[in-house]
């Protein structure tokens, strides 16, 4: 998508410089800040450290990780190490295995020497593949909003909530969760997006804000707790989330705090949808709430919280006492039974077994 | 409750300066800061500005706030702009009313020359009363948690939810959700306390947080949004909030974001219980999500986050980008059909119409 007039994606491959350039998200929305990725090393911070971050956003890193891994050294010694440091950097979002399993599976069976030409392309071309994936997501939400702004007064905007970063930024480009509201601004519609700030790292405030800012998408930042209040008043029309893993059920594990919204969502007859690539369905589990893992990160994303100080710099406040630890867990399962559907690059279905395998015949495993 | 070695309330009058003292709420839980309260100015700026909150203690300090103006000018005329002025610092809160309601009605009725000293005792009084009020609370509130804990296995602590503060920085001391806390740690029961941080202006981190630490109850903060996750994993034995409004059919309204937790502790069947003096129950309001003005309080609340720096010094951090408006609503209701039971100084009772008047057939209305 655009900031000011130019159009960039989250990460993409530099032919000038010969080297993969990202978006460094932890300076946004105070600095736009674009580094290259050199060594393993660099991608394996990139992802662990949250420079990049986003299902599928990660699977894309991983994939560029392992093209200029390959381009070292060619071997399979050389392959696996690089799975390894790679998957080991973050242990929810699902893509990041299916986009090394990918690469790795592809090149085990190539040459050696033909290696470095075909990982190189196959890295572009998932990145390419990301972004048409979210276009298509994008479509099939745009019916779903154009349906409810049809029951709208004139003039009256579409209001939609959305929880954590599953934007441009958490994908290659369009995002999973605002590809639909990205349609419906190219389309006319009238749109408001009610932003949680998704605490502990303020994804939504950071990240989410500044992409609607730069698109002047009507928006408000609203603390996570809000959400239920405005539902409770009619003042939101409809949730769309992303997602870090689904289950093969129809279960969803998104940033901590979606599960509240669900919730909310469901006492108040809101529709809520979460918006994913296919990419993100784990077809190995049935129940998420029992079988994903969910990540524990560090206390001090609870205590602190990081933006920019009134003398324009950035830096962080630590919010609590000094002797108050902070407990961290990063996702939450959403069940099935709370979501009104899954957006895929498919189309629209059910978050159930039969809905997902309807649309992913070839795929389900039992 | 205690600060180091030493007893505090949270307001009091120090006879040898004949002057109303706070603990400015505002520099916790990074300095101990302790303020006199002069002018009708202060009094009006201690609510609105938040120096002090909390439904009870808002009650008190208008009680204390009418008592120093009456003794500057005992007039009717001087009685009336105090409870305009004090009236209309905070519009949720329903003690505040009923502590100027209390002193207006009573000094109304007596000769001016009588009206200070009249005014004195009775603001002394009614903190007096709130603390064995907040006491009694503790003591029922008390029964529940023993029975939780007569359910654990031997070592394992009764895990607590709790959302903003009502700790006895919320009232003149012991609290109200608090007060079965403290009652239980006196009792030796092992209790570990989930402090939501309660954004946006952190009252948990900032306030229930410090009171856990300074009394050395065991605690972990966490982010607003991760209670349900906790709740979904057997980690939370029962939620105690407190509440700055009930309705006379049992709605509870506290501060934004209970709403959200009542409903994951409803889905997780998990006991979700309200404390509260009732002074706090509006017996003129049945529907609260209907009937209850909610107070829109500034987006910057929304938009920076205060805490401690790097350096030591207090200092906000701006989290979102420029341009990004916040909207603000400080508080929600829980309809009674998520509320477990109401912890009244009068006992336990259903959050019904039927509960409460069971438990205050006097001041029933209708």
């Amino acid at each position: 998508m655009k900031i000011g007039a130019k159009h960039y994606r989250s990460i993409w491959f530099n032919d000038a410089k010969q080297a993969v350039e990202i978006i460094d998200q932890r300076w946004l929305p105070h600095e736009l800040r674009i580094v290259e990725l050199k060594s393993l090393k660099d991608f394996a911070s990139a992802i662990a450290d949250m420079w990049v971050r986003g299902a599928p956003l990660i699977g894309a890193t991983a994939a560029f990780g392992i093209a200029e891994q390959i381009k070292k050294d060619p071997s399979d010694a050389s392959l696996n190490e690089a799975w390894e440091i790679l998957h080991e950097t973050r242990p929810t979002a699902i893509n990041l295995r299916w986009a090394l399993n990918d690469m790795r599976d592809l090149l085990k069976k190539m040459p050696e020497a033909k290696r470095a030409e075909i990982a190189h392309n196959r890295a572009l071309e998932i990145s390419d593949e990301d972004v048409e994936c979210n276009r298509q997501i994008g479509l099939h939400g745009l019916e779903i909003i154009k349906k409810i702004a049809a029951n709208k007064n004139p003039g009256e905007p579409v209001n939609i909530l959305t929880h954590c970063n599953a934007g441009w930024l958490a994908t290659v480009d369009w995002g999973t969760a605002t590809s639909p509201i990205y349609h419906a601004v190219e389309a006319g519609i009238a749109v408001h997006i009610w932003v949680d700030e998704t605490r502990p790292r303020n994804q939504g405030a950071q990240l989410t804000a500044w992409e609607m800012d730069s698109q002047g998408v009507p928006h408000h930042l609203i603390v996570d707790n809000a959400g239920g209040h405005l539902m409770q008043h009619g003042d939101v029309d409809m949730v769309i989330v992303g997602t870090d893993r689904t289950s093969a059920h129809g279960d969803v594990c998104n940033k901590i705090g979606t599960y509240l919204k669900a919730l909310a969502a469901k006492d108040n007859n809101i529709p809520f949808y979460v918006a994913l690539p296919s990419t993100t369905i784990d077809w190995t589990i049935k129940n998420g709430v029992l079988e994903i893992p969910i990540e524990e990160r560090h206390s001090d994303e609870v205590t602190k919280v990081w933006g920019k100080l009134e003398n324009g710099s950035l830096g962080a406040v630590q919010i609590s006492p000094d002797g108050t630890p902070g407990s961290n867990p990063a996702f939450d399962v959403t069940p099935s039974r709370l979501v009104t559907g899954l957006i895929t690059e498919r189309g629209l279905c059910e978050a159930s077994r039969e809905g997902i395998a309807g649309l992913f015949p070839e795929r389900v495993l039992d």
